[in-house]
């Protein structure tokens, strides 16, 4: 048997997220499924992790175990005949054994796509978040830097989650760039908890728009208080940008 | 009864073309529709021309007549309300009884976006034309120079154009800007025939990817014949950018 690993992306919106689910069609089950057509032989796959409903991603890891004959780097044009538009595997080819796409995962990189100060065009839809007021980019990069570091992100996590454990992560680094109207959020951690990102940049982008102080992110990251943080910002503005291992 | 000129951006992919057609629903046909609801009242639309399927316009120009009451600059919004995530009005305003979308044109500009040497990303499918070949930019340069100025254009039409009188246009300007992956053409003059833009685009790439030598632009120009020219560059390239009266 070889361990195919395959770099996938995909734009969220026409799906219930990447996880297979009974109520909804999933990146994964689709997924799946092209791959049993192109290789002829159901597998099992395991992703780098779930991103949400209507979430993008660049950079998506995918691996599974096959005997296919087919050479591992052709295996993605075979499994892209199969696949509908939205989804795409940009490249396979075969890993150690013992690899496995969450498991080896040593920090995960989000990018966050926002337009800034005027409404989406009909081409920016389920790909950018529209955020149309007047920022102060001073305060917004002193916001992102607050954020850095080993905390409890707890006040960072939606409520919804049943996650009782650690809440303990590490943001390696977050900042933003602007290109035009563009604010591109990118941020590299060790792991996630369910919506933080989204919560971040919510509770960032309200700061730089004057709707909550600086010190709001202290007092989230100390107090544990969700209540304390900006909007949950949008799905259809978050990337998973790349998985490094 | 005012005259009210609408501006308005759309995507293509799920249209049958501008024009209203009984094998297809077209952006018109659409707008129209909207209107209705957002005003109580049918109207006759003049737009500044068709675009055919598939095609974009980041700047169509619409103008019917109308007796509302709500402020011209309003309408936009009251319009969005009902149409469909594709298409939106970006600005509304009033203008003189005599404006005519179609007729008062001097000029229009169109834009053609395309991802050059490496294949499309899914959040590129259906807003850019894959060209997935090396090119020579200066030899680009001097095919699209060849273009502009007044020219009979015959051998840049669709051959299944019906068009039989004057085929002489000028083109005002043609070149393009690189960004990245990105090759965006931008091109303006006074008319153009049936797949014009699209006949000229595919031409010049042709020409720069060495499939075709640069006098066949020469020979096109001269000797009227489309079978010199290179492929029609696909319909979702393309962007109505602006009209200019």
């Amino acid at each position: 048997m070889k361990n195919i690993c395959l770099i996938i992306e995909y734009l969220g919106k026409n799906y219930c997220g990447y996880q297979k689910q009974k109520n909804g069609i999933s990146i994964q089950q689709v997924l799946e499924q092209a791959i049993e057509s192109a290789l002829a032989v159901k597998v099992e796959t395991y992703a780098s992790g779930r991103t949400d409903s209507g979430v993008n991603a660049l950079g998506q890891v995918v691996n599974f175990e096959t005997n296919t004959t087919i050479a591992p780097e052709k295996i993605a044009v075979c499994i892209n005949r199969y696949l509908p538009q939205d989804i795409r595997v940009i490249k396979s080819f075969e890993v150690d054994k013992d690899f496995n796409s969450r498991f080896s995962a040593k920090s995960k990189t989000y990018e966050y796509r926002v337009v800034s100060g005027r409404p989406l065009s009909v081409f920016e839809k389920d790909r950018y978040a529209e955020f149309n007021y007047t920022l102060d980019f001073e305060l917004l990069k002193k916001a992102c830097d607050k954020i850095i570091g080993e905390h409890d992100f707890s006040s960072f996590m939606a409520s919804k989650s049943n996650i009782k454990e650690n809440t303990v992560r590490t943001v390696y680094d977050f900042g933003f760039e602007r290109q035009g109207d563009y604010i591109i959020f990118s941020i590299t951690g060790n792991g996630f908890l369910y919506n933080m990102v989204r919560i971040i940049v919510g509770t960032v982008l309200d700061i730089a728009r004057g709707q909550l102080n600086l010190d709001a992110i202290d007092q989230m990251l100390m107090g544990k208080a969700r209540a304390k943080g900006g909007k949950t910002a949008p799905a259809e503005g978050l990337y998973l940008k790349a998985v490094e291992y």
